[in-house]
């Protein structure tokens, strides 16, 4: 049994994420900066499931504990958050779910000088993190109930292949579609569709627009 | 009858294209920088379409002729072929299809130092011509055939409202979804998208994969 960590996991998309793979049989650690919140999520998520596999932890105990390390923080607490796990997760897996959005203009894309928030993680983790870039363009909406089909599939990249299939299965395990989208270079795509797709929920008057890559059986 | 200008009309891209909408009932100009090359091509299209709506000039005289000028150039022709028509194109709509390709890693996402092949040509143009970034995703195998239908959408961006509108009539009279994807600086995502779904050919073994918006009635 693989224990994922989900840091910033009480927020809309690592719960819906820790609440789907808990449900494929994952053991599932919400980590928040405040404890107690972890805690309270965790109790959430656990009451739903009729299960006891979420436990919650503060960010640094959740790195440390997970085999898979997974951040969903807003991207203002993206460079601080990983600077506080970089020891514990070296060697490991890390997913980052960080979408770059510069409030107000959230629907313009605008990326760090390093070309994407998880180019910037694997240049703050160093080499020996497998950082791989995920899961931006699934819409909150869709994973908060978990039996909810998900119309949108999701573009996976980063520089170690065997990480991406480990999240590639991931996704599957969660319900959702995934694709080998290339090397971490590639993260600029999934992470400004986010702004994209934000934008045409505005211009077109929806919650939760998304993606699907055609032409492949 | 709005005359479409096609700048390097005479690769695959640019020659779908026309023959979508001269088919539509458009008055086509194929541009190439050989006028040879160009009456060649526009002569193929007037075959195929049993009509002679198809003329073929050189690039700068099908950018003053046309109404709307599409750039369907390689990249490592874009910036020169600007500035051949710079003149020609203030006021109009100018349609960007350019990809930005670096070879030989033509899969990995690289963008010039403007962001964008399209912000670089709304540089190198001025902010009298209206630039409008489209048609990167959809693959030359879906336009040669006109009857064949297009499993892909085209993201619109651009700065200028209504040209973007024109160019989604454009994109629906070719038989194609069209979305505003918002302002110029996303465009980005469709140009780095080219790149992606190449490495999704290359990876999955197939010729034309593409996106389509989902959430959206």
């Amino acid at each position: 049994m693989t224990i994922i960590s989900i840091l910033g996991g009480t927020g809309h998309e690592g719960s819906g994420l820790g609440l789907r793979w808990a449900k494929a049989g994952h053991s599932i650690i919400i980590g928040s900066r405040a404890l107690e919140k972890a805690q309270t999520a965790a109790a959430e998520l656990n009451a739903k499931l009729g299960a006891n596999s979420v436990r919650g932890m503060d960010n640094a105990a959740a790195a440390k504990e997970g085999d898979i390390v997974v951040l969903a923080v807003p991207y203002s607490a993206h460079a601080a958050t990983i600077e506080s796990v970089k020891e514990a997760v070296q060697g490991k897996i890390f997913v980052d779910v960080t979408v770059p959005l510069v409030p107000p203009k959230v629907s313009r894309v605008q990326m760090p000088a390093a070309g994407s928030a998880s180019q910037e993680a694997q240049n703050l983790l160093g080499p020996n993190v497998k950082v791989v870039s995920a899961f931006q363009n699934i819409s909150a909406e869709h994973l908060k109930d978990s039996d909810h089909p998900i119309d949108c599939d999701v573009l996976v990249c980063g520089d170690d292949k065997d990480a991406k299939a480990v999240v590639i299965a991931l996704a599957t395990d969660a319900g959702i579609k995934a694709w080998d989208a290339g090397p971490l270079a590639n993260a600029v795509i999934p992470e400004g569709l986010a702004s994209v797709l934000i934008g045409l929920n505005l211009r077109y008057k929806v919650k939760s627009s998304g993606i699907r890559i055609t032409g492949i059986e």
